[in-house]
C-alpha cells in the first residue's frame, strides 16, 4: 500500500485537520467526537446533519456550508459514525428549529443515526437515501444503497433549509427527491482501505464490477472490460428501466467519478450516457461531473438521474458555498 | 489498461463532446482544430489563451470562461497542440484588444505556441510558466517545467484582463505571478496514455519519484516511500529554499493532486505542508486544495507555494465561473 499519511491510526485526524484549515472561511472541525459543521450559521432555521463512513470525499464534509449541510459526522474509513458523534453534531448546530438527519441506507449507518435521534433533544426528522438500482439487497443493507443521490438530497433539501422551510416540509422534499433518483455504478479496479493495508477486492486486467457499491461491494455480475458505450448502455438502461423518466421531464444527469478515473474519462461517460438518453428522447436539463461520491482510489464511476420539477431545479440552482460545491455566490 | 472509451483514436474528441455539452452555459467546442472556447464573451478585453496535450484536465478547458481563460487548446494526450490549432483558437477569441498567450514551458508547447503567434493577425504576448523546482532541465524543456503555477498565472491575469487591463500590463502580470511561484511533485504510481496502452513508467510498491514532471518524467531521485510528513518537509523545503518567502508575506498553498490520489490524502499531505510552512513562521493566506493540474490517473500530488500580494490577493479572490474554479458568482 502506497498511500500519503503518517501512520494508518491518525489518516482521518490529520486529514480532517487539513480539511478544516483549508476550508476555514467555511468550516470548522470538532475533534473527538469528530464532526465537520458549517461557520457563519443564521439562527432560526432546519439544520441538516448527514455522515457516514469516510473514503467517499467530498461527501459529506465537502458539503458542509451555505445552502447544504450544517454539520457532518466522518466515521473511520468505511465505518458508520457512532451514536454520541451524531447526536454531538445535532446538538452543535440545532438552533430551535430542529435537524433532519441525511442517511445513506447501510444497515450500520442506519442504525447509528437512529440511536443519535433518541439521544437528541431537539425536534428531529430524517430522510434515508436508496437511489442504487443495481441490487435488491446488498453486503450492507437491508433494501437498496444509498449512494450518489444522497449529493442531490442535500442540495435541494440544504437550499430549502436555507430559504426558511420547516423540519416536516425539508423531510418531505428530501423523500421527494431520492423517489426520483436512480443510480448504478461500475468499477474497474478495487481501492484500499488504509487499516487493511490490501486491496478490498480484486479484478483481473480483462474484467469490471458492474453494479458495484461504494464500498467494493459485489454489484449484479463481474463481466468482462467492454467499451465506453456499451457500459454506459447498460447502467442508464437500468436506471431509465427502474426510474422511467417521461418525455419531456426534466433531467439531471450526474456522472460521478470514484476517486481514480480522469477526469477525461468521466467527461467521456458523460458523452456515452447523454447520447443513450437522447436515443430515448429524453432531456438533460442539468449536469454534473466530477469526483463528489468516491472510494478512496477506485477506478470507476457511477451515472445518477434525476426526474426534476419546477421546484427540484430552483433548489438546485440556488446558491450553494461549501467547499466541494460552490456556485452563485 | 482498463480505461472508459471507445477507441483510442476517439478518447480526445468523445471526452471534448461531453465536456462542452455539460458545461453548454459556460463553453463551446470547436472540432478540427480542436478548441474550447468562451460562450458570452464581452468585448474589447484581452483575450487569453492556453493549451498543451491533454491528460491534465481540468487544465486548460476547464479554466474557460468569466475570469479566466478565453480558449484553450487541448492536443492528443501529453502531445503540444497545433500552430494551426493555437492560431485558429485565438483568431476567434480576439476581440481587438489583443491575445496573452499561456504556455508551459516545454520544448513543443513553446515551438508551437511560437508559430502560432506568427500566424496570428492581431497584438499578442506572452507568457511562459516554469514553476517547477525539481530540475533545471528535463526530458522535455530546456530550463525548469510549468507545471501547477500556471492555474495561478491564468486565474490572476484572467481576473484582470475582466476587469479591462491591457495585453501589455497582463503580460507583465503574469510574468510577476510566475516568478512569485514554485512547485515540486511526487509519484506513488505511473498513468498510463490510451495510446501507449500500458505504464508510462514503473515504481515498485515500495518507491516514489520525487520530483516527478507532470508527463511522468523523472525527477530528483527515486526513493523509498515514506510517510507524508517527510514528504511534506522534502517538497516544502525545495520550494521554500527556492522561492524564498519572507516573513509576514502573504501565501497561496496549493495542494494539487495528479489524479489518482483521493481528497482524503490531499488534505493530509495539506495538513503536513501547513506545519512545514508554520515551523518557518510563514503565514498561508489563501489554499486551494484538489486535482486541477494532473497527470491521468497518477497517485501523486505536488505542493505550489506562491508569494501574493496585495494586488494579486485581489485578483485571486475575484469572482471566476469555469467549469472547474468557480467563486463569487
Amino acid at each position: 500500500m502506497k498511500k500519503f499519511l503518517n501512520t494508518v491510526d491518525t489518516v482521518l485526524s490529520d486529514s480532517l485537520r487539513g480539511f478544516g484549515q483549508a476550508h476555514a472561511d467555511i468550516v470548522a472541525v470538532n475533534f473527538e467526537p469528530n464532526f465537520v459543521f458549517r461557520v457563519n450559521k443564521p439562527k432560526g432555521k432546519v439544520a441538516l446533519v448527514s455522515g457516514g463512513g469516510s473514503g467517499h470525499e467530498p461527501l459529506h464534509a465537502g458539503f458542509v456550508g451555505y445552502g447544504m449541510l450544517d454539520a457532518a459526522c466522518p466515521g473511520q474509513v468505511f465505518t458508520s459514525p457512532t451514536p454520541d458523534q451524531i447526536n454531538a453534531a445535532a446538538e452543535a448546530v440545532n438552533t430551535g428549529a430542529g435537524v433532519l438527519f441525511i442517511v445513506k441506507n447501510y444497515s450500520g449507518d442506519v442504525m447509528n443515526f437512529e440511536m443519535a435521534a433518541e439521544l437528541f433533544s431537539g425536534e428531529h426528522a430524517s430522510v434515508i437515501t436508496n437511489d442504487d438500482v443495481a441490487v435488491e439487497n446488498s453486503t450492507y443493507t437491508t433494501g437498496r444503497r444509498g449512494v450518489a443521490a444522497t449529493l442531490v438530497v442535500e442540495k435541494i433539501a440544504g437550499a430549502a433549509a436555507e430559504a426558511g422551510t420547516d423540519l416536516v416540509a425539508c423531510r418531505a422534499l428530501g423523500e421527494r427527491v431520492n423517489r426520483r433518483c436512480g443510480s448504478m455504478g461500475v468499477a474497474l479496479t478495487s481501492c484500499t482501505v488504509p487499516a487493511a493495508g490490501k486491496p478490498t477486492f480484486s479484478l483481473s486486467e480483462a474484467e469490471m464490477e458492474m453494479g458495484v457499491g461504494i464500498h467494493g461491494e459485489p454489484g449484479r455480475r463481474r463481466v468482462a472490460m467492454t467499451n465506453a458505450d456499451s457500459i454506459a448502455a447498460e447502467l442508464v438502461g437500468a436506471i431509465v428501466g427502474n426510474l422511467k423518466p417521461k418525455t419531456g421531464e426534466p433531467l439531471l444527469l450526474f456522472v460521478n467519478g470514484f476517486g481514480g478515473t480522469p477526469s477525461m474519462e468521466l467527461y467521456l461517460m458523460y458523452d456515452a450516457a447523454a447520447r443513450q438518453l437522447q436515443k430515448r428522447g429524453l432531456d438533460i436539463a442539468r449536469s454534473l461531473v466530477g469526483n463528489y461520491v468516491t472510494s478512496l482510489e477506485m477506478a470507476g464511476c457511477s451515472i445518477t438521474l434525476s426526474r426534476m420539477d419546477e421546484e427540484m431545479l430552483r433548489l438546485w440552482d440556488a446558491p450553494v458555498h461549501t467547499a466541494a460545491l460552490r456556485w452563485g455566490r
